[in-house]
Parts: structure tokens; sequence; C-alpha cells
């Protein structure tokens, strides 16, 4: 058993970009040399968030309208209040879908289904530059 | 330190249907033998999820009225424009939801509460039959 | 590779508090005495749940506004028809957010972000104590 860190670098495209990481995952399988395992992904920061998805255009436009129903940007917000940065919405999108994800890998592959991707999904509202955390545990 | 793999199979009748599992969970730690450690639970496919729930028909009926909140089955769905299966508002419940959630076990027990359940949420429109993941990671 | 267990004892002031449990877990880490691995917490109960935040009191106040949306307190749920314990809604919130979060941590430190704060949320509508698990796996 061992435990591999990797980081997986994203530069985001502004608000609800859903960047897919699938391949960026399976490198960080591949070269941490374990076959069987899990890896659990992280995002350092308050205003992302993991999840998994079919990544077709269609979805990457329907998501973002249910996190508006959820957090509209328009809102009032006792963040925005106090610190003026726009992005009260953002950081209670992010703590409801969270920041982390765990996904099994076997014989070296990882455990999805054939239209299901890992997206790392931008809740800022700017471009922003982050390093999320591939936590590999296996043997 | 061990992996151990398991699959759980689960029929699902059709959308909504909420499945406890875990007595199946509970069944794959004992055969991993296993004491103490983590099981990474993982729906492969992007129109399921797992959480935890205390198991009784009241919350069976209350968690799907909030589901349809926060993404409505009439809604108008991008994914349905491009694709037309019916299901774009299932695929963001799933992935809003989450497809992984990790559980601790310590003396061969899940650490849960005395009224709380692992439960599978089928949110497909139709009945499926699935192979969730069970990967237990420990000593 | 080694597991640990700890438990981190919460007594919480009433519904949607939120506590940071950063310290707590940084904590539970340090007496592990491992470099690197993963910490899964884990709520033991149906009505808390976990996730991140920047704890600032602003979104102290945000993150329960939109909860209401999801869940509101003064909706009909089936769950108080039967049992009568007035936290249908407790209920529902918890399994959305989910019981449990998976943190990596390297050299002895958790991966968070500046501004990223390790948050149970008590969702149930009375005072709780409660004893959330902490598994650490690593090495």
């Amino acid at each position: 058993m061992n435990v591999v860190t990797k980081l997986i670098h994203v530069e985001s495209k502004g608000e609800t970009d859903m960047m897919d990481l699938t391949g960026d995952v399976e490198k960080a399988i591949r070269e941490s040399k374990l076959r069987d395992g899990v890896v659990t992904l992280f995002v350092q920061g308050s205003t992302g968030a993991l999840t998994t998805i079919e990544y077709e255009e269609g979805l990457l436009e329907d998501l973002p309208v249910a996190l508006e129903r959820i957090a509209p940007k328009e809102a009032v917000y006792e963040h925005e209040r106090r610190w003026h940065d726009g992005n009260g919405h953002s950081h209670v999108r992010a703590s409801l879908i969270g920041p982390s994800m765990s996904v099994p890998f076997v014989k070296g592959k990882l455990t999805l289904g054939t239209w299901q991707q890992i997206v790392f999904i931008e809740l800022d509202t700017k471009n922003r530059s982050r390093e999320l955390v591939a936590q590999i545990i296996g043997e």
C-alpha cells in the first residue's frame, strides 16, 4: 500500500466553466503505478467544486441553471456586504456541491460509467488558476 | 493494509427509487475480512447518487420533492434538445448530490448513526440494473 | 500504511449552527503521527452535514438562506406527519449536502486553501451533542 500525491493544474475560464478532468486523473493514476485503490480529489479553495457528469454541451448549460435556483447571483448576500468581492453565491454553491470526491480504480482504471466524466466546476466570478489535489492510495 | 473491491448489484424501480444498501455494504465489509478502514462507494453512471438518510417512508417522499425544487422535471433542458432521452433533470440532480460517498468502519462495523442508512437514489426515469462499486481499504 | 480512528466531539447550538472543525482535524492528524494520506470525516446521524467554506460571518448567514430555498422549514413533510419531531427539512437538507468528506493531507498538513475551513453544519432543530468520526489512512 502506498500514498502518491499528484497536483492537477486547471486554468478556468470564468463562472460555471466546467472542465473535464478525467484524462488528468487517469494520467495521475498511471504515473502512480498503483493498480487498485481510491483517488481522493480535492479543491484547495472555497469557490470551486467537483462532481461527475455526462460531459456534453447541453448539460454544461443545464447545471448552472439549477445552481441559479439554489443560490441566485442577484440575491442579497451578507458575504457581499462585508467583503464586496461579488461572489457570495459562488461560495454558497461550492459548499453545497462540495470540494472533495473519491473515485475507486481497479486494475489501473477508474470505475466510471461510459457516459460519466470527472468535472471541476469553477464557481468563482473570474478566471482562476488552481492546483487540485489528487491523493492516490492503493497497491 | 489491503484493498478489496466488491460490486453491489441494484435493480432500481424507476425515478427517485431509494434503496437501502446498508446490509449490502455491511456484507461487503464482512467478506473483506478487514477490521478498520474506509469503504468508498461509487455509482458507475451519471444518473444515480449516494447519500445517507433515515430510511422511513415519509422521507422517501420528502427528498424527491426537494429535488423537484432544484431541477424540476418539466423545466427546459438543453440536454433534452440534443439527446431526447427525457432525463436532463436526472443528470443535473445526480451531479449535485454526487456519485461517491466514503464511510469509515471500526472493528468491522460501519460508523453509522442508529437512524441512518446508506441509500442509492435512482434518478433516471426508468428501471435500471446497476453495479455499484464498494472499494474497501483497511487493515 | 496505517489506519487511525479519532472522534471529534461537537456541541452544536441549534439549527444551522456551523462549526469550524479545522483545528480539531489538524489535531487528529498530528496525533495520528501519519504524514501523508486522507482523512475521511463522517457524521454519525442523519441531521448533520460536512463541507468546507470560507468561515466568516456573512457566509454563515448566506448558506442557511440557500438551504431554506431547497427545503423550506414551513413546507409540508411526510416525515412530520408520521413522526411529529419537526425536523423533516433537517433530514432532507442533510441528505443533499451529505454526511462524509475526504480531505488529503501532505507532510502532516491538510491541503486546504487559505480561506477554506472544514465545517460541520447542524441541521437539526435543537442543540445536539455529537461524535464525528475522523478515519485517517496514510503513512
